[in-house]
């Protein structure tokens, strides 16, 4: 069961965003709406034929540590290797060091696709996009030959090693050491948590981006620095050295996403782990902040994929299979019907549907926020165009998290007792899903960077830009006859949303434990607004196109009635959030530990 | 990791409800509190000897099928003769069946406690009880001497054998066959699908309740008949013969509720399946509705047991854990606090708490019912009493179905990484609450109950009493200064509630499709009606304790807060459901199925 709906993703990108207009910018004027569809058609035929196939069997026989190697289904390694053949490890990196320079926007296509396919093998080239990245951003030039250009290959994976068994979500506490040794390099030493691709013999090397405190520099988060260290030594020259002290102490067995090895990593147990440092001293959170965008679009982007392949499972499903009849045609000798034709079927298919489709037209705003920055020669543009990313960052990270997790939950109920079975996917994407609130930041944290941070920042500038966005898009749809009652449903959650805004900026002076206190509250409403928005961005290019008898009609008036539900039955319960943060709850607060 | 809150069950059993008072049903005249409480202890000692020391381990390796024959931990059965010896599968059948003729409220109360510690393991003696009263209610005396006694005394075990592989859900469109045999015996053939515990070597007999329908009969549900399929026939006399032609087709696998195994079974493959009717021919649906009311509680009690292990075990984990600083406290070389002191730490707490605890008081509340029902002597009250169990059964089941897996996602992400792995339970928690939405009648399917046939029954009297009763709280909470503005949102709601009904009532005489196109809806805000009104009783028994200085103050103080975040938090989305409601909202009646 593969079933991309590309009719969607077309739409996505060349209807409601202009993603033909990419190729006008110098980067990527190799590349045009042909050359985007054919990386596509090639990411559907490399996740079809390798990623796909092992997806199920991974899940049920992960990762072992036996004889103090990592050993995994072979697949694994040949899906990788073709992808690698493919050129995808290097697919938004530049062209000097071996990248296929293509856009965001659309490597977030490609990626979709393979993790509609495989999510967990699709880790392994995310967390080398994400170190390397790094290492573009930051490195020597001498870094970048030596580590950048095996990873952007595909010959060397990375990771990223943020989190210790004793801080998790609190960086400002991490112990692990880097002492500076006299060739220059450094030392480092302490155990790190949760790292993802931590150890395996996928490729020749593993470069691990590494947050330690230099001993004497200032304390928390501004003595943080970063360190490249390989599994491998590697000389100047770049050849592979001898095994670095990082050791493996264990893996991690958790409820899904299993296919992609979690461990605990031991750095310097025999006192010589080699690091180096990555730019300067005492930065290194800053760094891993400015690289943090798209860590955190990438897990949206991933929880995306998981809601849409279970909404495509569960939606052929209940096309299929026959069950019931309806309410009011009880006769048993007539046949059963498609249970898609069950009003409550149709709610949990929609409910997935507006879900899914409105989160990637998230990501992929997001996306295109991204190359906008990168490319722009409209200094306003860039500057617009990173406050909107700023803000909309925890968004596009927590909203797909939590409701395509629900979408999977609904999949799951569309089967009935086949989808509790692991001889259906959906199990399984629900299982895989449930991460994505945890990693890169909680969805507690989201919520404390969106109201305790992201919207006051440069005097609120990021939140005035995003309301003046969405108004055009109210002011647009307010002249499509259908749309002009959905777009004042949005305007009146727009200024609900700026008061209660302005109403806990006001609290925050006083009592910011208090102002802050339902900041998930806050996110989860903030993430329906500009999922509201999203679906009216689409809603007004789908009637459009309705009037001028373009495109599937059926597709069309689908988008507009998935628009419809988000309105009518998900918008609501925002109002229902907003509601308890108007009055600046403090339940939560005054509760006492020893009350539970 | 095993942690039953007593106080709450002590608090529920015998100062919400008046479980004491029990003892002076002649039925239970034998048990004083001091025996209630001594039940729960013995439940509590073998739970925890027994049922816990193996539940991680039958999830990780399930049951599995070999040479023809189930194979699964011995611990299984090992727990199973412990819990027989102390007599608890016949814990409320009479004595003269060889039962403990217990409260059916005190055994759901031991219940939950087996089922905090291993619920998979508690599905075996709970699908015995199942079709042993099947057997009580329906049986000849002769059955009952051959079937009911050594099922009461847990020799011999119980299945439910209603879906099949084309109708799950519905029942009318079953296909297995009952033809009547010479000696007054049926030879049965068909294939059931799901059957929980429908194979093992646990017992030396197993007893299938088998829905089959007899051949010139009517048509639907009304031509569905019951009968008792043993695994090994047995003589008049009870004595085990040979091994009746029930064929064990394959195991199930599932996501969650591993240790119960769940299969597929052929019956008459070879033509020679005896079948005994129980009752009369074409009573069989109507029978298993009336068995259906205690087995959908037992699927909300399960369901509660699960969100209440995972909110306990959570809560111990956020008590313990250090980890971050307050957002007014960032000075890094201070101490991490313990991160049941960050709001959004106690929301996620408070959230399960409320879920876990309002539904136990539903579903004892429930179980209270049924006892009555059985035992009183004033016609009148039995009949309330039938009324409200009946509207209130699709609440039992569904609410903490879908509330309690919800809290159970919570007490993953208070446990972040360490709670997506299977170090500790609450993944698995997560994973078998999963279930229990689809089985005993979908989330979908109680809906259609509770509005399409419950609310509506005997001109809507059961509504009628139900309204009066939450009325009559509402009275009493006006009297506490501290509940007054609690009850005020309670009525509203009620208010709102009965008004909502009127305007779906009115709708059904047009048009039943769109009436009931959103029932689900429906059911869930009915649900946190009854839920608010389950939390108010608890509430105003807990100001009164305090006022009078009786209990455990922080106890006490924390059912106060616990209500306060109920009718704070949850309940406002009742609201927002209200809403979709009341318009009659069509978008998923109108949506077709070429537009997905």
């Amino acid at each position: 069961m593969f079933d991309i709906d590309r009719r969607d993703l077309t739409f996505q990108l060349f209807d409601v965003l202009d993603g033909a207009a990419l190729s006008e910018r110098a980067r990527f004027s190799d590349l045009d709406r042909g050359g985007i569809e054919e990386i596509l058609d090639m990411s559907e035929r490399l996740a079809r034929d390798h990623f796909l196939p092992h997806a199920a069997d991974v899940d049920q026989n992960e990762p072992e540590f036996i004889d103090g190697r990592v050993v995994m289904d072979d697949r694994v390694g040949t899906a990788l290797a073709a992808y690698r053949d493919a050129g995808f490890f290097g697919a938004s990196f530049d062209a000097e060091w071996g990248g296929m320079q293509l856009p965001e926007t659309v490597r977030g296509a490609a990626a979709f696709i393979f993790a509609i396919a495989n999510v967990s093998t699709g880790g392994y080239p995310m967390l080398t996009a994400g170190a390397a990245n790094l290492i573009a951003s930051f490195g020597s030039r001498q870094q970048k030959e030596q580590f950048l250009r095996p990873m952007v290959e595909g010959r060397w994976f990375g990771t990223m090693c943020l989190s210790e068994p004793q801080a998790g979500s609190s960086l400002s506490d991490i112990t692990t050491k880097a002492v500076a040794a006299d060739d220059g390099s450094y030392r480092i030493s302490g155990r790190k948590m949760w790292i993802s691709a931590g150890d395996h013999e996928l490729s020749d090397n593993i470069v691990h981006m590494v947050l330690a405190k230099i001993p004497g520099g200032p304390s928390g988060v501004k003595g943080i620095s970063l360190f490249i260290v390989p599994k491998y030594r590697v000389s100047d020259d770049g050849a592979l050295g001898a095994r670095n002290d990082v050791t493996l102490a264990g893996l991690n067995h958790k409820m899904g996403y299993r296919g992609t090895v979690n461990t605990a990593l031991n750095f310097g147990e025999n006192g010589d782990c080699h690091g180096y440092l990555l730019g300067e001293p005492h930065k290194g959170l800053a760094y891993m902040f400015q690289m943090m965008n798209e860590a955190r679009i990438g897990v949206g982007l991933g929880a995306v994929a998981l809601g849409a392949a279970g909404y495509r499972a569960s939606l052929a499903y209940a096309l299929d299979r026959r069950q019931g009849r309806h309410p009011d045609g009880k006769d048993a000798s007539a046949g059963q019907i498609p249970i898609v034709e069950h009003a409550d079927i149709r709610r949990l298919l929609l409910a997935q549907k507006a879900a899914t489709e409105g989160a990637l037209s998230l990501v992929l705003f997001a996306s295109f926020l991204v190359d906008t920055i990168k490319t722009t020669d409209d200094e306003n543009e860039r500057q617009e165009s990173e406050l909107l990313l700023d803000l909309l960052t925890p968004i596009c990270k927590s909203w797909p998290s939590e409701f395509c997790l629900e979408a999977n939950k609904h999949a799951i109920q569309v089967l009935g007792g086949y989808g509790y079975t692991r001889d259906y996917p959906v199990e399984r994407y629900y299982r895989d899903n449930r991460l994505n609130p945890i990693h890169e930041g909680t969805h507690g944290i989201q919520g404390l960077d969106l109201l305790g941070r992201k919207v006051g920042q440069a005097g609120g500038a990021g939140l005035k830009l995003l309301c003046g966005r969405i108004a055009k898009t109210i002011a647009v749809a307010r002249a499509e006859e259908d749309l002009n009652a959905i777009a004042g449903t949005l305007e009146t959650h727009l200024q609900g949303t700026v008061a209660t805004t302005r109403r806990l900026a006001t609290e925050m002076q006083n009592n910011p434990r208090l102002a802050l206190a339902n900041a998930t509250l806050y996110l989860d409403m903030f993430g329906h607004l500009v999922i509201a928005w999203m679906w009216l961005r689409q809603a007004i290019v789908a009637a459009g196109m309705l009037r001028r008898g373009e495109g599937d009609a059926a597709f069309l008036k689908g988008k507009l009635q998935a628009c419809r539900y988000f309105y009518a039955h998900e918008l609501p319960h925002a109002e229902a959030r907003r509601a308890i943060l108007d009055r600046v709850d403090d339940t939560t607060v005054n509760m006492q530990a020893d009350w539970f």
